[in-house]
């Protein structure tokens, strides 16, 4: 596996797999990989000749009151990781090679963001497309793939493609789980015995709100209500939100009809916890998806 | 020569024009070709194996006080014009296949932009590097063609090629002017002829005051001033500005060391004329230029 750290490598790489007309897929991360990211990785691996994926923690994304300078970083572990996973070339530059200065262009999304996590990030998604966008630039891959588990970021990807017409296919992978449906996160570590039973509640409340659709419910508050309901019944965690959105669009939904996402952030002690499931009104799970 | 309205349509013309694996060059136009844009054609039909020109009137890049509505159109013309020039596919979208909603993602810069035409004109190179990404998406080029008579909007894509990473090469080509000098322009036509007469002082103001650089003169302050009165005594137009700046990034400058954009805008009665030179401390002039 390669290891690359500047952008004139990279270039040069990415030039020799077109000329043999190499098919890339790409994985974008910000490193400390987890099952989530290996799974992407061997998604890409099954699905094209090449497999690059990035260790970037982007500074852009990072508010000034958020943990920057904390994320976990563990370069030799991903390194690893990688290998294992059969990925050809990981990408890991400093922030001065992707940033030689205050870029001034930058990319901004008005729409997809207003809800959910993103609520509470201003500007987290702005730079994240400004970073996307160079890291698509540079990589130029067929395929890019990200995870469901953050459905907002996966929607505002879709939005980045369609709005600016990349040639690049967007995959959307299913959540990794536990055996008991919890789905797995670095920071599930955080969770005491008590809490990781009860923490399960959150996809099988996901679950109860899906099943009364299958069952004819087309109210949003009264899925809504039973998750809420569900959660608190179950777990001593402290509801963020429990929403319900149209997939990938993000608008609000009065009566179901087409595809929602239906999402929940609970805090529980030392760790925030987040969960997804996107159907349709007849309940019909999406457990991923492709977008040209 | 392949008329195109689709980008679905432009998409598979560029797979095909890549499994061939063939050069692509790109002109961007709003059409009403002028003996300009067709210079940028045949720069791009030398350089290239196949020539891609786009015509279309971008309503982002209109603040609401401009002439979006009655910008000149000549469909007929351009794809005659265009066709003796030899590009092989014109692509001519409406408005609705490039914006099919109003775009939730956006593209801002912050520098490059307070100075010259862009000061009067806030928002308009946001609306540019927007459908400049798009088009440069769809169509995939290997190297991109402007001409150097708009110097901003050149240095502007220079900071969207530099600033994103764009897989692009951007080719800045000489102005096109008549045999006395004058920049060509659709605008030229509107002058009276004695305003035709004393238009070509506008080239012979920048001409002097590159001269004097080149005479070891330093302070832009001399030089803008040499300019101004230049245009002064020899025509009754207005001057709107008379500028210099370090070239590309349009900083200011306070003593000549590096490259140069020495920039007027001169208001005559019916048309308001623009025309630049670039030029280094010891007055030698760029004619054209290629950034990777």
């Amino acid at each position: 596996m390669k290891i690359i750290r500047t952008i004139q490598e990279m270039k040069a790489y990415i030039k020799s797999l077109q000329n043999e007309r190499k098919q890339i897929g790409f994985v974008a991360t910000m490193g400390y990989f987890h099952e989530g990211h290996l799974t992407l990785m061997e998604s890409a691996k099954r699905e094209n000749d090449a497999v690059i994926a990035s260790v970037f923690v982007n500074p852009l994304q990072f508010g000034p009151n958020e943990d920057f300078d904390t994320y976990p970083r563990d370069e030799e572990r991903d390194i690893q990781l990688a290998r294992e996973t059969g990925v050809d070339a990981l990408f890991m530059p400093s922030a001065e090679e992707i940033y030689p200065q205050r870029p001034s262009i930058t990319l901004s999304i008005t729409e997809r963001t207003d809800v959910l996590c993103g609520k509470s990030r201003p500007g987290h998604f702005d730079g994240v497309l400004t970073v996307l966008t160079k890291l698509f630039h540079i990589i130029e891959p067929n395929k890019v793939y990200f995870g469901m588990k953050d459905a907002q970021q996966t929607a505002v990807v879709d939005a980045l493609i369609q709005d600016l017409n990349f040639p690049v296919e967007l995959r959307g992978i299913e959540t990794v789980r536990e055996v008991d449906g919890l789905a797995k996160s670095s920071r599930n570590v955080y969770l005491s015995e008590k809490e990781r039973e009860e923490a399960v509640w959150l996809y099988r409340a996901l679950e109860k709100g899906r099943v009364l659709v299958a069952d004819g419910e087309t109210s949003p508050v009264t899925i809504i209500n039973e998750v809420k309901q569900t959660i608190t019944d179950n777990t001593n965690g402290k509801i963020d939100y429990v929403e319900l959105y149209r997939y990938p669009d993000l608008k609000a939904v009065s009566k179901l009809n087409g595809q929602v996402v239906l999402a929940v952030a609970v805090h529980f002690n030392k760790a925030r916890l987040i969960d997804n499931i996107i159907f349709d009104e007849t309940g019909k799970k999406l457990t991923s998806f492709t977008n040209r």
